[in-house]
């Protein structure tokens, strides 16, 4: 099955730590690379990963706080330098768009590629990129500023060909590629062989959901239902509840129950506040309502499957 | 003697290696901070150092390139979290105007701090900055864009009583301060103590001089002659000198040369370009010229003494 692999490059919040990193991501679909937020230090982060900066076509912003998007000058500055030619899209608020002019007029005059700025409705889930291998939807969260997730839906794969069958009924060739797609296979003699005698369905499409920074919102479970992976933030541990509401963050245990809630398959959390030093409370409190979660940290490669 | 140290928080060039960060420095001197250049992830590095965010009062940027500038973003946002309310001065040529503003009006609304943009003039040698421990100098260097370094050249000491002559003429308290400024004193029967009789002359001040980024100029040996303490950028090893003159860079080589005309009696050298992997040729390139040369590296805290 191809790679569907989430890379952790950060996932702490704003105050710096020295066991976290801001928030950035990059999923790595088929072998092409898409980034979801930014934080400082986000390009220095791929090169101790090893993830290769020129596979990146899209960055994905969810909202116009700092610890979500001061790495991008660095990398935007990054990928000139290194000569990139293709166009680079960011997909992010309207509330962006004047700081990434600002970067490319300011530090990027004279690079060989363009940047293509892709406003985002945060408001409501709609489609806000598509390519050959995926579809990403926006997730309106509940957020100080305008703010949003990323739901991103594997294209529906082809089905497998049952090779004796196709041998049995001598399929031509070029006929394939059609059986592939769902449609019947008819025999020179005029018999109709149904698709599901000549193929095994494909998996189900994998779906992963990004819902970070987010005050506590069972609106989103709809949409998010059943989803292979949902990374929730859980800046703040159950005692400091009145701490995320007025700062329109989540605990963990909130995390865990929009998780439970919405049946996905597994959760991953972070966007840790910096006054925790250890994080087992926080998993912890987490896990007592949705086993299946586990703690994000830097340089962790979660693959879907 | 006080503190007069320096800390190297980053000594790379634009491009992100996995051993070294951009430029970044901080200056402790009489335990008041100021800093020069804020590449991405200085605020990290100032966490991973210990080194006090708070006790920042001025910070010096030599110029627009963002391997000098893109920490700035994170650390003035963390400064305003932390609930700093002290004004901060940026000094830096007005090209970096615009940056800072975009910074604050985007990402630092209801902060309880000042910031307060300070132009420097990079075309030529004045003061930036004085305080009662410190006068800052800009020194024109040669870049592809407007870059000044700095001249800290601390302020002038007070020399220092001799207590068995104090005692000997019994100078009364109130008096010894002016006695420490230079005055001679005169006693109640008339007679003037020289000042020299009374006193032992202060140590020099000391003085460190930053120039980075600059291409190889001996226009400014005059202004950092006899320093204490040069940092020099040295990009390029002699085997790049051609690749050095077309980036308006140096060679270790050459920052050498300019601490041997200058007599200082120490170098620093950093900015390296992101292709070597080894410093020993930068190293030995240098120490040919001037043996008195050390390399830069991430975390290290030199001490003016």
């Amino acid at each position: 099955m191809a790679n569907f692999d989430l890379h952790i490059l950060g996932c702490g919040s704003a105050l710096p730590t020295m066991r976290h990193l801001p928030t950035a991501q990059v999923i790595d679909l088929r072998d092409k690379l898409y980034m979801i937020d930014c934080g400082e230090g986000a390009q220095l982060q791929m090169r101790r990963m090893r993830i290769r900066f020129n596979r990146i076509g899209h960055i994905f912003i969810s909202h116009a706080h700092g610890d979500h998007c001061f790495g991008l000058p660095g990398l935007l500055s990054t990928l000139g330098m290194l000569g990139r030619r293709g166009d680079l899209f960011i997909h992010a608020p309207e509330e962006l768009r004047s700081y990434v002019q600002m970067i490319l007029d300011s530090f990027c005059r004279g690079m060989d590629y363009q940047v293509v700025f892709c406003p985002v409705d945060t408001r409501q889930a709609e489609v806000v990129m598509e390519d050959r291998s995926v579809t990403v939807y926006s997730i309106p969260l509940k957020h100080r500023i305008a703010c949003c997730g990323f739901l991103f839906v594997e294209k529906q794969k082809e089905a497998h060909i049952i090779k004796d069958m196709i041998d049995f009924y001598q399929v031509p060739v070029k006929a394939i590629q059609y059986i592939k797609k769902g449609e019947d296979f008819v025999t020179p003699d005029g018999e109709v062989v149904p698709n599901s005698r000549l193929t095994r369905p494909a998996e189900p499409p994998r779906r992963y959901a990004y819902c970070s920074d987010t005050a506590y919102s069972p609106a989103i479970v709809p949409q998010i239902h059943g989803v292979d992976l949902l990374y929730h933030e859980a800046t703040f541990a159950e005692a400091d509840l009145p701490r995320a509401g007025e700062t329109f963050h989540s605990t963990a245990r909130q995390a865990a129950e929009i998780a439970r809630q919405a049946e996905v398959k597994r959760l991953l959390i972070g966007h840790y506040s910096a006054r925790y030093d250890e994080l087992d409370t926080l998993r912890d409190e987490a896990q007592a309502v949705f086993p299946n979660t586990t703690l994000a940290q830097e340089g962790m490669t979660v693959s879907l499957s």
